[in-house]
């Protein structure tokens, strides 16, 4: 298990967590990224990215990334106030340089200047190279979504954990894709998935836990299946999505490529293999797209489908009558609901590494303010 | 198992196979869809894609499948001369209707008209509904990489038979997706896979050998796992990508979702569970994506890079030495070099059904052309 890993601990269920309003949440974040140095607009868009993130439910990706991001800029390894600038431009695409800051703000820049191109074309494609981890992708998809239009958003990671099938080196990382469309009664759907089985978080839950891991996950240096989690943690071996060739694991293999290939090799960010590790930026890359169903038939009969086939769905046969299928995106509206009213879960042991990256930037630490 | 599954034998290993040059196999193709009365273009463009399917060693997707167009079109669910038109377009969009016909020429017209908008663009996307089974997605995505441009080709399929996580009614078909990029030294990558575990003809595989399947492919009734190979063909329940929810099947059920709403949403095609069965037309949808790289950054550093990762996924070390890492795309272009010499195997038992086919609709029978 490396420091980050240790240091992020916001999915443990030692059943011994704070539950912290919204607004806490979110002043924190912004009392840390600003003494950080990040500059006021920047602040205020990652902020709300990571807010929405854990109000998401997707814990792995919200507040509990503040201690790593800490150690990377502790490193050198994150420009705090960078220059995000276009590249290159035309009517349907653009390339992006995110200065090699955080890919919050440059991945939230992307997707509106596509949404922007594609309300005037019906279709952008936006590339960023120079950045870094930006969070949850499906926060990037939806942006289109509520906007009217498909989305796609996809990001290449900087340390390789990913092991294609017949292999036993990693060569990607855990390769998000992101997908969303709008509909019209129903929320917009949305899949926010990794192409790796399942992400590092799910080891470290099971390790925590004391549980052996489900065959499948994960890989030892032979490239054979463990089910120790605490020596799996400690390789970071996952397994692509299908898990093993027999279930077809180069699929999830190649989908994680598709991935390197349209946020990588498109905008000249670094192959997470080829990446040197004393570089000074990690040059992390992106990739947006919006698509507007208008371009191709009429937008209401669009809608109307999409809801067909979100209900369609919700109402097929379940296996057991208590789990009802599910239609992706589903988990993180029911839970943003929740949130919204109980707070964010925040275990004891992210708790104080949050207080301790807050003290050493001179920040207040917020979480626990009483009665606040 | 349906009429038409037991017509699709060209993947059985019964060991007596014969070795069909390239050029009857053409010539066997030509002579029947142009006996079913299709128009000359169409058949000369639908011909060479069905014979580069079965060179590429897709034998599930190429000439194996001419009985089940034939029952298709027997039953009145196929027009084998369409008028296939432009219903709408923008410099970077269009929508096709491909006019009940079978999927390849509007397939591969869809295709070059996306690559000539992104000519002129740098991005193209392009929808076809009213469609039918298009073949081999990859052939498709191809023809992007071929012309400098990355390709996204997808389509949904008329009968539902993939199950989503939780559930235990088919919700969708085995939605293709395909995804090529150019590289410098090396042919395209090119992923294409279906979103399920495994395609139906697996089952059918192991079915005719007599094998158990292995856990994950299909369920039964309930929704359980069944190994019993004649039974999951006959109820046609296939799992997601992923296989089970441990396993993160609910992504390979997001991902075939996906590529619905890609090629039956936007295009206007009929959504797999909502398709009245005793319509006329299947309305299949596709969708193609051609993306330039060059709208990025310069094309040669573009086809560097792609040359890198893949030579460094080949020589990335393997569990089995005698088993290589392999990239997306090898297996197809390996297949292909040795069948131009080799031939395409087609089995006795689809040999038999070929000279059905072609004595029914007075076509020549060519396969054993002797000394031909």
């Amino acid at each position: 298990m490396t420091p980050q890993e240790q240091r992020i601990e916001t999915s443990d269920r030692d059943g011994d967590k704070l539950m912290v309003p919204a607004r806490l949440v979110e002043a924190q974040l912004r009392a840390v990224l600003s003494a950080w140095g990040m500059p006021a607009e920047q602040t205020e868009i990652t902020t709300r990215i990571m807010l929405a993130t854990d109000l998401r439910g997707v814990d792995s990706h919200g507040i509990g990334l503040l201690p790593l991001y800490d150690e990377l800029r502790q490193a050198g390894k994150l420009t705090m106030a960078p220059q995000v600038e276009v590249l290159r431009e035309t009517p349907v695409t653009a390339l992006l340089d995110a200065g090699g800051g955080l890919g919050h703000y440059p991945g939230d820049r992307a997707m509106r200047l596509a949404i922007e191109k594609c309300r005037s074309s019906g279709l952008a494609a936006v590339a960023v190279r120079n950045s870094n981890h930006f969070g949850a992708a499906g926060i990037y998809a939806l942006l289109a979504a509520e906007a009217g239009f498909i989305g796609l958003a996809t990001s290449n990671v900087w340390n390789a954990a990913v092991v294609p099938t017949r292999g036993r080196e990693p060569m990607f990382g855990t390769n998000p894709l992101a997908f969303a469309a709008p509909a019209g009664r129903n929320p917009p759907f949305c899949l926010d998935i990794a192409t790796s089985t399942v992400a590092i978080g799910k080891l470290r839950l099971a390790w925590l836990e004391g549980r052996d891991l489900p065959e499948g996950w994960a890989v030892d240096e032979q490239g054979h299946p463990t089910r120790d989690a605490a020596a799996a943690l400690a390789l970071r071996l996952l397994t692509p999505l299908g898990s093993r060739s027999e279930l077809s694991s180069h699929k999830g293999y190649g989908l994680a490529a598709m991935v390197e290939v349209l946020s990588a090799m498109l905008s000249g960010a670094s192959f997470a293999v080829l990446r040197d590790p004393d570089a000074d930026r990690l040059n992390v890359g992106h990739f947006f797209l919006a698509l507007d169903p208008a371009a191709f038939r009429d937008r209401a009969e669009f809608e109307a489908e999409m809801d067909e086939m979100i209900d369609r769905l919700r109402a097929s046969r379940p296996v057991d009558p208590a789990l009802p299928v599910l239609v992706p995106g589903d988990p993180e509206i029911t839970e943003e609901r929740e949130r919204q009213v109980m707070g964010v879960p925040v275990s004891r042991k992210l708790a104080v590494m949050l207080r301790d990256v807050a003290q050493r930037c001179g920040a207040r630490y917020l979480l626990e303010t009483p009665a606040g």
